[in-house]
């Protein structure tokens, strides 16, 4: 059940390691605490893998990747394999950039991911190593509709199934698979791209509900997920005349920090395939 | 007509690639986001002649320069010039220490900005490679004042007429020259200088619309100052009792984000000189 | 008397240099403006002495070091020590991984900071130099009581008085100390442990507060404390409903923008040991 995920959350208070871009870093943190987890942010060489070594989990996201952070990365990786802790691997921009597309590829390989959470865009790109990709936005052309939903659902549960671990894929409907089964969640709002950070904080609260749900991984996912979505919809009942991308901004993680089992449990809105 | 340059940018949704300082990051994108672009952050030079090749702009921003990403600005900066996208410039704190001045020299001499946007303090140390700049605020000395601004107005276009760009001098009173004519702006508020970031806001806000209006270069920057300041008018009226520098930001990127061409068209204040 | 210091700040409006992480930085910056100082974000080694010379404060903070910024953060730190600018360290980390703790140690030894502000997990592993530190919160174990308080208070005076600094030890209960006295703070909310940075956005303000106050800087980095606290406690009450920490971090910065001397005077809560 979807709550009881949050539940271990906020009962096991998870240290989340977090290699993360600098666009979206303090949203990713305080997403991170308001979902009852607590952050770490670390990705110098000489670094990561002491702080590694003292979280329950380690959250990738290339969004603004360098030489040394990609060091950071694939040294913060190996040691979170090694300790058995989960890694998420948030794939920004693949596709975009040779750099981008090839640094994924390689934490895939060498880190082993238990989780990639991107858009259609993203995830196609290391799929087929190609895509239409433009910037860090999936390209209308690759969205998830009700008329491709079979299609994609197959996608899904073959890129899992490939890549041995378990993918999200977000957008207007987000699906989520472990190879086998497929949770087609249908939360959330379309004004949520008008924010930036939206799917980093996600892979934040994500990489919290999996270190919190060890035994449960793909249910964690699929709930970190749909409780984002819920909280994009909390938080765009509650704006005020006048407001807009900023203040949605805070009333998403507010609505992170207010979130309740019960309003998870009775609102989150999906089915499996 | 500046509301016909806030409307290319809605029409188009261009997309940004920013080279911007760590500080004011988040509200950059965001505010990118707000007036109907779209941002994507890179500055590792492996990472950004491939970004900038797929974006329509560059956001040049010096506030936390280092010698990796200044590298990442000379290759993106040759990249963008090769394809004929619009560059723009903030020389934050040129003047305030020697490798900023330096570095904001060589990027107008190598990269031809078509835009250059900093307060007067930095504007005239790439002017005289001397200045009072204290920090990366203006200097008072250095204000735009009515008793000056005949003075200014020409300091203005022969900066513009030398460097071969248009310029953008924001303060008190704003005036953006392309070497010919020159904006005089009087939208904004001063409490906007107690928040950080209100000029990268603008510099990103300018390039999407650079990139909406190749036309009309100088209108388009003159439009993005104008809307700017009176985004900073819209917010400062909606604070609430209490409200401080923080909610400000967000009620400033907010009445970004709700500006229509109406409210710009009778309520930007300018005349030309 | 906190008033003073506070009003010392306003009048003088210091330039503070900041060497800090990229998590919190915009929430440190706009905490040094609504307070009334003026922040300056620089960490490349080319760049630090020319910025740290325009200004009167260095606040030195390893949240996200890395090689370069380690290089930066000596000079720096050398170059305001031999221009006689106070310097603030925040040790964030310190305990958590062996270069965390190596670099504050060293940071110590080489630039001699006037102040050291972290959590009591932190200020432990630099008087040890072994800690059960975990992540970049306090331990519970390491926790600040009223039942373990005149054994803290002894610990405070004897770290400052060896260390040649003051001491802010900051948690439920504050300790700062100069060696000799001892304020002991209670201002603040537990719920400012669920928002990322307050630690890192008070240690910005306390810089600004040493640079205005030079004759007095005990005094000045515990009004320092204080104010934050009661920010904290403000913020708390003006939350309306629905709102969580994105809002309460807001709001935090907000109270500070708005306080004033009379309200510090009158509801200060600390005695002195």
């Amino acid at each position: 059940m979807f709550d009881t995920c949050l539940e271990h959350v906020r009962a096991s208070v998870p240290l989340v390691h977090n290699i993360t871009n600098y666009v979206t870093v303090n949203d990713v943190a305080n997403a991170i605490l308001a979902c009852g987890g607590r952050p770490i942010m670390s990705d110098e060489p000489e670094d990561v893998m002491d702080i590694t070594a003292i979280c329950s989990g380690l959250n990738i996201n290339i969004g603004t990747l360098n030489a040394q952070t990609i060091q950071g990365m694939k040294l913060a990786g190996g040691k979170a394999r090694a300790l058995g802790h989960p890694i998420l691997l948030d794939p920004v921009g693949a596709g975009a950039s040779r750099l981008r597309t090839k640094t994924a590829v390689e934490l895939m390989a060498q880190c082993h991911p238990d989780v990639i959470r991107g858009n259609i865009s993203e995830i196609k790109a290391l799929a087929v190593d190609s895509s239409s990709t433009r910037g860090v936005d999936a390209d209308a052309a690759d969205a998830v509709t009700e008329d491709n939903l079979s299609e994609m659902v197959q996608f899904a549960k073959d890129f899992a199934a490939h890549a041995g671990c378990i993918v999200a894929i977000t957008g207007a409907i987000d699906l989520v698979s472990d190879g086998k089964q497929c949770y087609v969640i249908r939360n959330g709002r379309p004004e949520m791209g008008r924010i930036t950070g939206t799917g980093c904080m996600l892979s934040g609260i994500a990489t919290a509900y999996l270190s919190a749900n060890r035994d449960n991984a793909c249910e964690a996912v699929a709930a970190a997920v749909s409780m984002m979505g819920l909280a994009g919809e909390i938080g765009y009942a509650a704006l005020q005349p006048g407001e807009g991308n900023a203040s949605y901004r805070n009333r998403i993680i507010d609505a992170v920090y207010n979130m309740d089992g019960e309003t998870l449990r009775k609102d989150a809105k999906y089915d499996m395939r």
